[in-house]
């Protein structure tokens, strides 16, 4: 584990750049009193709901790390939040995982109903795209490029596959490959998505992106390792939302598969590949470095 | 009505648009067998189900009227085919229309489960931006125009607007102007859209484009307002999903409100308005007249 940024105040960064979205995210959406004011409530409920706006604070910590700018990465930043807001709100469907609480909220539904919480989900996925299209783009990444990457990775090979592959997986044994495939696409896809964005963003050289895809890739299977751990290991008000779930249903974790002591080394494992990526950038991803940190030491 | 295009061949012309349209959609869907299988059945059940392929349809046709190739034009067509059928998915789940019957066939969810049919949808919409994105762009017309075009007509304003303003209708006494703005989003905006993006894949004038605008808006109302009639007059079996579904739940129609006789009135009138729009195009729009009068006097 790196010690060299000590001096860089990651509780500063994520504050101001939390500030900066919710901002953002605020002007992109609909107002709560546009009609039909139902679903931009809805909308609005889950978006600002508490979340810790990991995805846009790493996004938006790329784009630095390449040089660019926080004004023109902070669409693509909303963007992916809306995407991972919007696969939160359908996860907790009664059809799907069935929980009651995220982020220490009654979820979507349990607040507006069925009904409005599929519709929420549909609609917070489709201005994910409407803001995404009001990105700057570049000659080397066109908005093309930037809706195929968020496209993709949000589509029925990713994103939508790991929710599939976790839903089917339930109350079967599943080997560790099994497990791999399911953590790479419901939580490194997106989150391997917004460390590119964030580069794309700053027009970053084809080699800065390859870094940040190693990077996102084992950023995001250890964040998805390390939410296995927190579900067996802390309690429901520590998390925010229902804690033990993983073993009530029989889901196939690494704690469940390799055991708790094992999944942390896996854990360590991936944090320290994820940092070998960043050699190329010679010290100024020091936002992405100190993130990583935080996202293995974190405790809910 | 017009008269002037008995020679126009709208069944050949149907029947080769729907062939192409189910190519480029067999070569766009990912595969049956492709890992998550259950996803891209489920995807593929309900994109192959036999739909009328209206929306393709109309959108080759303004391709057409503005001297655009098929070629150009269908990867768009594609995209709104997905998003009209995410959209039908979703409809159907029980927390909404609860429908049992589409198309003549078991609804997504009656096959594969709720929670499957929830994220065959939400595939089915990224993948329409997916494909959009690969569509040819013009210096009048970029990506960032037309992944806005679609995702304006689909989202929290338009598309999903009508189904959250429908589902919060049902049971409600709504006056023709309440039942004008659910039909406006409900099916004009994505018809309007899909007539539009067919003359932005042709590069077409800004004067085409907004003559096209007129066309869809005005075909789009009528099309519902014939919907509605369809449903109090047609059998299920004729119409292979659930007749007299709107009466059944209290659903505000057209039917309903004004009556049989005043509606049929209003779907003529609006369908004229339509026709007027198309004068800019000098008898070039052959297809896309036909379609419209056609789509007046359809039986299903």
């Amino acid at each position: 584990m790196p010690t060299k940024n000590k001096s860089f105040d990651l509780n500063a960064f994520l504050a101001s750049r939390t500030e900066s979205v919710n901002r953002a995210l605020d002007r992109f959406l609909p107002g709560e009193k546009t009609r039909p004011a139902t679903i931009h409530r809805a909308m609005r409920y889950s978006i600002f709901a508490g979340g810790k706006r990991m995805r846009p604070a790493i996004l938006l910590a790329a784009a630095a790390a390449c040089g660019g700018t926080e004004k023109e990465a902070l669409p693509l930043a909303c963007a992916v939040e809306c995407i991972h807001t919007y696969s939160l709100i359908h996860d907790d469907l009664p059809a799907m995982d069935n929980d009651d609480f995220r982020r220490g909220k009654p979820t979507n539904h349990k607040v507006f109903g069925e009904g409005i919480a599929v519709l929420a989900g549909d609609a917070l996925l489709t201005q994910a795209f409407e803001i995404a299209a009001q990105a700057r783009s570049w000659p080397r990444y066109s908005h093309r490029d930037l809706i195929l990457e968020i496209a993709r990775a949000s589509g029925s090979l990713q994103l939508v596959a790991g929710q599939v592959a976790d839903l089917e997986g339930e109350g079967k044994k599943l080997s560790v490959a099994d497990l791999r495939y399911i953590h790479e696409r419901k939580t490194s896809a997106l989150l391997c998505c917004s460390v590119r964005l964030g580069g794309m963003s700053a027009n970053c050289t084809p080699a800065q992106l390859a870094a940040l895809t190693q990077f996102g890739y084992h950023v995001g299977l250890a964040f998805q390792v390390i939410d296995d751990i927190l579900d067996v290991t802390q309690t429901s008000e520590q998390l925010g939302k229902t804690a033990g779930k993983d073993v009530a249903v029989q889901k196939a974790t690494y704690p469940a598969i390799v055991g708790l002591e094992k999944s942390r080394r896996i854990a360590t494992q991936l944090t320290d590949k994820a940092f070998g990526a960043l050699k190329i950038f010679r010290g100024q991803a020091v936002a992405l470095e100190a993130l990583a940190e935080y996202l293995l030491k974190r405790d809910k």
